[in-house]
């Protein structure tokens, strides 16, 4: 077993054309991550929260003057107790590993989680949020970060145009894309899979007449957010479905599609947990 | 006046190594912007807003065949109102100029607004947002988007460690940098002006006994937020200052720093339009 951060011994990867390292740089291509079913996680927290909630990780590459930190430690620790190979490297090899300049000597080859809708499970009044259309990995990343601060059950990517572990949304949720229940189906899989269960369905329309504080986020609830440059497609625009709208006082049209998640989420924990009615 | 998109003659600036066009990109530079007192917007939004906000543009560059939409048109009317120099340029100098590979075929040399704190013109109950030591400009100009569409009536950052109008700021406002009103002043200053005012102030703290929804945010309200890295000073823990905090239901410690403005934001939205008191 390696002993990284503790051993005198030479890099155990020192050659940037290694075939070990070429196959991590791949993993960088949506098509090779597609293919292998692997993805690639960097920096120590990121590491440690995958491993925590439970991803099945291949390999790990450290640089060791770059460790540092609780995360670090607890990340090495993890993966040491789990028998998971962590190769040493060179400052060279690694910044081709980490690809995005993190300096924080850590990163992970991690099994993709599976992200079918039948496969959630969920309590028996969940809050959900559903995306759809979503394109750049960072609003994912940035989506999930909302809902586990939220304490939302689960998200739903409706017909999403990224796939859902690209290494930008692993990083820009913190880490906790490994953590919030994540599924993928086409919208209108989604919107049976919805109808099929007793779910209060809240979609974000800009032009809709309810104020979102006025709608009943209590018991079970969906909140739909369509992509930033499209909105929701009219498959939403449906019986059953509940239009609200975030009041937007200034010049600007919308909000980022992670911060309406946030303060859609936020107000409904503001109702769940007060037992206050909306106003 | 220069006519662009309805002149056939040849572009006005071809070459990279063109003076003007070497000033423009030297203005990527934090040293040169605060020496000129200049700053670089790109995007047909961006523009437009800048403009409408009242901006005083320098100068502009086009590059024609990526002009298109509504709000390069605009953008264009009015620049030509304004008498504002527009420049024609090959591709090459427009990528050169736009830095960040934005297509939209628009970049401003736009004066930066003054920032001070005494210059801020308040309604009689303002609701403000002060960020302490802000360092990423993205994660500022996501503050400023969630501003104005929360209404809020300025943005203060105390003792920032970036540059107000840097174009990352800007782009990542979606141009509403120019439209709520920003200053800047070291944290002293800040809570020196805030006690001289008849202001409540609510500051985010993580580990603050008082939910956030159970803050009274109506009236005169400042909601201080901390940065990423380090939360608030110890110099926002002082009698008059209310600290709340934003429930953390998952595994993440804290949100973004713009998602965290939004939530409580429309929270103080919320309880300023309804009238309900806070539950």
């Amino acid at each position: 077993m390696m002993t990284p951060m503790h051993s005198p011994t030479e890099p155990d990867l020192a050659s940037t054309t290694n075939p070990r390292v070429k196959a991590v740089v791949r993993l960088r291509d949506r098509r090779e991550r597609d293919r292998t079913g692997l993805t690639v996680v960097d920096g120590a927290r990121e590491v440690r929260r995958a491993i925590e909630a439970g991803a099945r990780i291949e390999e790990a590459f450290v640089h060791e003057p770059f460790l540092g930190g609780a995360d670090a430690g607890a990340a090495l620790g993890l993966l040491r107790d789990r028998g998971v190979p962590v190769r040493r490297t060179t400052e060279p090899v690694f910044e081709k590993l980490a690809f995005g300049a993190r300096a924080e000597g850590i990163v992970a080859v991690v099994h993709v989680p599976g992200t079918a809708l039948d496969d959630l499970v969920l309590p028996a009044e969940p809050l959900i949020v559903v995306v759809e259309g979503i394109e750049k990995p960072g609003n994912l990343g940035a989506v999930l970060r909302s809902a586990d601060g939220a304490g939302a059950d689960a998200v739903i990517a409706a017909s999403p145009r990224t796939d859902l572990f690209n290494p930008n949304t692993i990083r820009a949720s913190a880490g906790t894309a490994f953590v919030v229940p994540l599924a993928a189906a086409e919208t209108d899989a989604v919107i049976a899979w919805l109808g099929a269960r007793p779910i209060r369905v809240v979609a974000a329309h800009v032009d809709a007449p309810l104020p979102y504080t006025e709608a009943d986020m209590r018991g079970p609830v969906a909140i739909v957010l369509g992509s930033e440059a499209d909105g929701l497609t009219g498959a939403w625009s449906v019986p059953g479905v509940t239009a609200v709208r975030l009041p937007m006082r200034g010049i600007a049209d919308s909000l980022n599609v992670s911060v309406t998640a946030a303060v859609l989420l936020y107000e409904a924990r503001r109702q769940r947990d007060s037992f206050a009615p909306p106003v």
